[in-house]
């Protein structure tokens, strides 16, 4: 897990926050907002909030109430405690691409397969800067639809040994997903104390919570699982078309979803979500990597740390259909603002292509070379007399160079960051080397981190219960 | 020109500052600073500091009186006033790749000819982010290499109403380019008071200017023209393989050519370069868009406020051969920063690919597309109550879409960016469009642009006045 202590790139005023402060109090009281569960109804009734037609119209400082009961951090347990993560504070956790239903292997755009799921666990195991494979990394057509959600667990669970997310498509999936963790963790007590899944529960923005989402939600927090509780905000569409109004919004969707995470058990851990860009407003289509993405970004991190939450938001995002350049500065254009907002918990940091319809072999390889790149980038630099080397200067002069000063010799090998995919190649080099791209050349290095990839040890009895429990519960589910 | 009026991102604490402070006074008084000028040394001489066989050992406090001579921020005047910049402040203005012997259009790289000198040049002038071609777009073989200085000033006076660079290959090159402006602007006395030209002076780091630029510092900062005084630290070659050595380095160089140009000319304007990166420990290449160069860029702009002086550096860097992924993160992962540390002169903003041996036409245009995505990302948001558009949610409501909201329909025109380049098309309306990736749109948009060009207007007895000087000079330069 990375640690960013490098400063936070604040944007909002006091004032600017003064007014979306109003923003949302006066959403949450005046327009209300709509919990597609009864369950979650009768708590807010319950809690002397006032609830009508499935709509909650709140008190803000009741809102405020709740989430002063979650905690500004938690660890995440991943089975090897090397890859636990901390949630919250300086933490950064990277995990992987979230939902594609397609593949982009080279040219050939198609069907997520379950190997490709496997695939791409392989690969998030693989590479250091990632803490996670995610959840669902693609979304397997060719496993049945009912029980999928078991043969994903159960990847993530054994093709690595980092934390990965929870299955959120109804409360039962959420149910096998803790029953599952509770095999693999030895027991419900011991993620009870320490959370082992995160999953990730989406608003039907404008200020709709669905049943199913919310079901889910019952269920992890009642087992004290984390839950990101996100707005799903393309603006112009799911929002106005004002960034001030989408952060309002923002605010008061996460608020109230993360009341109710309070309300079914308090002290629970929650993350405040976020997932905001914007529209093209002549075709409708969603953008990625776009200016008022990255604002929209910097005040979310402002605004999380004022309500002392964990966050959630950024990731590798782009809507360009291939690995090209657009990929290459759209993904940089949102991961660079994740970092100087200080983000906790990242989403889409690998593999993500064409607006999140695609997971990709190579944009995985690149995002993964920009994550490490910027990892190194916030990591602050250490200045004091030694580092200025003086006798470096005394022994090379005037127009000289360093190339065989002392202070090189002792700290060439680890002085810069080596890129293992950016080529710096000069061009008869690189022309004789076949003249590839770095998406082709990211390609190969893909398909050789999944020939050197090996397994994660694994307890055989563990392996053997967990199977036991998916071949049971597939039965169950007629697959 | 745009001002970027957003928070600068500061890395540097108090005490590393103090650090590097000790630092340069250490090496300007200890080590000294190469100076391949008699007429340099006998300025520097007469003002009172040690002299001896060709070095100058500076007293720290005689090198800051003089940069204290320097104007924080200038006007630079174009012939087309509207074009007319600040440089300083929160002044940022952009000019184009310098300096590639080679050029590169689709997957054909060859020698850059005066065709696509001027290419670039119309190219500068069409795109409004960009404030200046620069100087040497490209270094054109097919013209006489001792007259081609006249052709580049030609070429960018003519073909392009913006500010320009002067040519900083000798002395003489440097009068000419002089004498061409005050032919455009009408005289000495005007470019005198308002200066025409912004020039580099690059140093032959570690602590060594030579003579060819020397001769050029002479000429232009006497005619109150700008100079850019640059250190050009590739870390590992030209500096010791620390940033901070690079820092402290990079302060001594720059402030020494500073103090220079105070002598020549008290108050002439001059800006502090940057031009700071690292090669590559095991092939020697250089390296850009790398976390070292970041992180250099950010301290570099905090450094130069310091001193109250104008800053140059940033651009759109890449060691990639071609315009594909790469080159999309690298030249980010330098631009991005190159807003976020509010950098006042930027070269090298459209164009540069491959190290900055070729001036790529897709790269431009790749590269004018961030440029204007940035642009529009430091911009600060406003924060309202009527940006809230709460009526827009009165009207929506839960679960509706914003599409047809009044508040859309008022604004969805102008709300946010268009990219130009960037696609979010479909897939499949992608496809039909023949499945061009990013690089392939950019080069068509060239061509499109380039066949749109029009010349802007120039009184036709200037015209007449630069070709007779350019033809009488080329005749005397043997050409």
């Amino acid at each position: 897990m990375f640690r960013n202590t490098m400063p936070r790139y604040e944007i909002l005023s006091e004032q600017a926050m003064n007014t979306l402060d109003g923003g949302w109090r006066r959403l949450v009281s005046e327009i209300g907002v709509e919990f597609g569960s009864g369950r979650a109804l009768e708590l807010f009734r319950q809690a002397g909030q006032k609830v009508e037609d499935g709509l909650v119209r709140f008190d803000p400082e009741f809102v405020l109430e709740q989430v002063a009961k979650a905690p500004s951090g938690f660890d995440l347990q991943a089975r090897n405690p090397a890859n636990t993560v901390h949630i919250g504070g300086d933490g950064m956790a990277f995990g992987a691409v979230y939902g594609p239903p397609f593949v982009r292997e080279g040219n050939v755009r198609r069907d997520a397969k379950m190997a490709d799921f496997e695939n791409f666990a392989r690969l998030s195991q693989v590479f250091s800067v990632l803490d996670s494979a995610g959840g669902v990394v693609c979304e397997p057509e060719d496993a049945p639809l009912d029980s999928r959600h078991l043969d994903m667990t159960f990847a993530l669970q054994t093709l690595t040994d980092k934390i990965y997310m929870g299955n959120v498509v109804s409360g039962e999936n959420a149910r096998d997903t803790i029953a599952m963790t509770e095999i693999l963790f030895g027991g419900r007590d011991t993620i009870e104390e320490t959370p082992a899944t995160i999953s990730l529960i989406n608003c039907n923005s404008p200020l709709r919570w669905d049943e199913r989402m919310l079901d889910a939600l019952f269920e992890y927090c009642a087992a004290n699982q984390a839950v990101v509780v996100t707005p799903f905000l393309l603006m112009g569409a799911m929002s106005p078309v004002s960034i001030p109004a989408a952060l309002a919004q923002q605010i008061a969707e996460a608020l109230t979803g993360i009341a109710l995470a309070q309300l079914i058990r308090p002290g629970c851990p929650v993350v405040f979500g976020s997932f905001l860009s914007n529209i093209d407003m002549q075709s409708g289509s969603p953008c990625f990597g776009t200016p008022e993405s990255a604002i929209g970004l910097l005040a979310t991190g402002q605004i999380a740390r004022r309500f002392n939450l964990p966050v959630r938001s950024g990731g590798g995002l782009t809507s360009s259909q291939t690995p090209d350049a657009q990929a290459g500065y759209e993904a940089l254009m949102t991961m660079l603002p994740t970092f100087l907002a200080g983000i906790n918990w990242v989403m889409h940091s690998a593999g993500w292509l064409e607006g999140g319809l695609v997971a990709s072999y190579e944009k995985f390889v690149l995002d993964v070379q920009v994550l490490e790149m910027l990892q190194h980038e916030f990591t602050p630099l250490e200045i004091d007399e030694a580092s200025l080397a003086f006798g470096a200067h005394d022994e090379v002069r005037h127009g000289g160079h360093f190339l065989g000063a002392a202070h090189t010799m002792e700290r060439f090998r680890t002085c810069f960051y080596r890129p293992f995919l950016s080529s710096s190649e000069n061009y008869e080099r690189w022309v004789r080397g076949g003249g590839k791209d770095a998406a082709a050349r990211a390609a190969e290095i893909a398909r050789a981190k999944l020939a050197e990839y090996e397994p994660p040890p694994l307890d055989d009895a563990v392996r053997e219960e967990l199977t036991e429990y998916v071949t049971r519960r597939r039965r169950e589910l007629g697959d």
